[in-house]
């Protein structure tokens, strides 16, 4: 099954990858952009066929290791 | 409107963050990875009120400046 893991940084951690993209944008003719919230995205693809074992199987990988739960938050999305 | 880019690496280009992680994953007790690939999000608040112009702002943004195409693909979704 393909699983896909999105991390972003909870809401009030401040971002100054996002920060130093928007004022790039500002910069660089993009005047309409407020902020900007960077994150991550790990596309798993995990031999077990079951949906559920996977998303599992995946929100543990992603609260043990892929996402750091005191600053960020993620979301399990099973991709089929 | 809150809109989201999302760039992922391009089929066939070598992912060395995603070989690590899976690497890292494995070690760490999950056999059952086969693959991982890294992508980035970046979540854009814009101005624009209109989704199609939101859209289109974001896609500009994205091709110009967010996305290396040589070697990356991205999407644009507007979330409201």
């Amino acid at each position: 099954m393909k699983v896909r893991v999105t991390v972003m940084l909870k809401e009030g951690v401040l971002d100054p990858q996002g920060k130093a993209i928007g004022h790039a944008l500002h910069t660089l003719g993009f005047p309409g952009v407020e902020a900007v919230r960077v994150g991550k995205i790990i596309d798993l693809d995990l031999k077990s066929t079951d949906a559920q074992a996977a998303r599992a199987e995946a929100e543990k990988m992603a609260s043990e290791l892929l996402a750091n739960l005191v600053i960020e938050d993620f979301t399990v999305e099973v991709l089929g």
